[in-house]
């Protein structure tokens, strides 16, 4: 059987995790790793793959079956996004809620005109987390939905740190409040404050000589990054910061919990949880499963763009309808 | 809009669940209740909904878009199954797991030949547990499944027991052992029995004058059911019994472990979990919602036998495309 071809675009902490994740799919092959730094400065794992430049890619039309697209959802995707959905079938992790709807139109135009399969906001939140949370509306249409994230390092946040004056670097966790889940787990439909969800923990390394006092204040009092949450912040030192703060962990818990019954008498909880080593590795591995997806849709010339939602999960794996009714059913 | 016809074939607890779901859905109607009883015999929820004889189901091809069958796996669904999947587009919660396969395969025959959309084995396990184990499988390949039942009421250990010589009435509940959901919590992979994996828990309603020493070993050293756990027995009235044990709770967990990184040096925890206040009435929504899907994969003439894997998560929803990525993705 020959292998799914794959490129990467884009060589940060997530491409790299594609990298690795396609190593764990024997169904797959990495082809290319495409980056807009200079090819010849770039260490890739995988023997024998080039490096070459973003620019080049083009002439890979024939090569790929499937090229992920490991760039940021701010800038790079909105750019790459219809520009390589044109040439190729792709998959992303666009993660901006609000303009999800006008994204997928523009790559839905694209893949349509150059027939090829689009899968965006791939990941697992927008992504699995949505799943479920469809799921668990299907379900139980008369229910409350609930999302916590955490605990983790969110890179906007950190980034957000990192822009405040008298600040040399900075990492921050978003925390999940113990309480607020337990609320929920009980079955007790909370009504829950932005506050009452979710905490913030700074780790921040200061200029030398810079008011800590105002460092900490303008960081606490930033509109919606750290405003409306209680949040800590700790002075710590650089090599401090590197070897205490330098993985990237995250995780989350969506729930749903809803009423059935003749009269709504009978109380259902769904919750759904993940625990991440590494965010980038985990939402990698998931970008992976579903370029498997994306090249069997591009068979079947189901083109255009899609998401989590059009995907039957059988697509996601490389067994046969008939072994995974036999071993996972 | 047109609302999606329902019929459901068999009103017991699964049947009647179907009814108050469909309520909850404003898509859909129930059309009619078909039963093996006297139809007169039935009190059914909706006013106005008719109760005929299964037997005259066949008179009312035109009338329904998708029959839920609600009859049991042992001997209802294999006579049922292919019968009704020659007339209508159907749902179904086949769950003996070990004959899916040839199950699959009859109705898949059938479905086609009449040109029916029929799901099989819907529910939550088969059916949400083996979506989530798919998932699990596909986004981390080097890894491992743990699935454990309960705490809840196992219908076919309940009806073991009351089947011992000397006894009136019987409950069984399946208990998912604690430490061994911590240990897979903790990330430590562990090894488990099935012993280490669940307990059992009997409540039992003894005939005056039995000897209980034997009824109580007949139950704990009753093959396949008791033998393989640690089984706790307690004697109690009929009254306790119908007081404190007529509900039919029950839930699960679904974890998947697995390794991600070069050398698999990081390590994730996917967990989903459910609490269900009543087994039938949340299994009866998920058959509702897979009914939405039947329809709609029927206008798409996508005939034939289908399972959870092969349902697109959209397809369960009221919504548009367009309404799901603005508010769920």
């Amino acid at each position: 059987m020959s292998k799914i071809k794959i490129g990467i675009v884009g060589y940060g902490n997530l491409g790299k995790g594609v990298e690795m994740a396609i190593a764990q799919n024997p169904d797959m092959e990495l082809v290319t790793v495409f980056t807009r730094r200079e090819p010849k400065s770039l260490n890739i794992i995988t023997e024998g793959v080039p490096v070459c430049s973003i620019e080049s890619a083009y002439q890979y039309k024939n090569e790929i079956d499937v090229m992920i697209l490991c760039g940021g959802s701010a800038t790079d995707l909105p750019e790459q996004g219809p520009k390589f959905a044109s040439i190729f079938n792709t998959i992303d992790s666009f993660d901006t809620h609000a303009k999800i709807p006008q994204y997928f139109e523009a790559i839905n135009d694209t893949a349509k005109k150059s027939s090829k399969v689009a899968i965006i906001s791939v990941g697992w939140d927008p992504g699995m987390f949505s799943t479920l949370r469809l799921f668990g509306n299907c379900i139980l249409p008369q229910g409350k939905d609930y999302t916590f994230w955490g605990k983790g390092v969110s890179q906007g946040h950190s980034d957000a740190i990192r822009r405040v004056d008298g600040v040399v670097d900075g990492r921050q966790y978003t925390i999940p409040i113990d309480s607020a889940i337990e609320a929920v787990r009980l079955g007790l439909d909370p009504e829950l404050t932005t506050r009452q969800k979710h905490a913030r923990e700074c780790f921040v390394v200061a200029k030398e000589g810079a008011d800590k006092a105002k460092i900490e204040s303008d960081i606490k009092n930033m509109p919606n990054y750290f405003a409306d949450y209680d949040t800590q912040v700790h002075f710590i030192t650089q090599e401090e910061l590197d070897r205490e703060h330098s993985g990237i962990p995250h995780g989350g818990f969506v729930f749903r919990t809803g009423k059935t019954g003749k009269n709504g008498e009978t109380s259902h909880i769904v919750e759904y949880s993940i625990k991440l080593g590494s965010n980038p590795e985990f939402t990698s591995s998931i970008l992976v499963a579903y370029a498997r997806a994306a090249y069997r849709l591009s068979k079947e010339k189901a083109f255009g763009a899609k998401t989590v939602f059009d995907i039957p999960p059988a697509y996601l794996s490389p067994k046969s309808g008939a072994e995974l009714r036999e071993e996972l059913l």
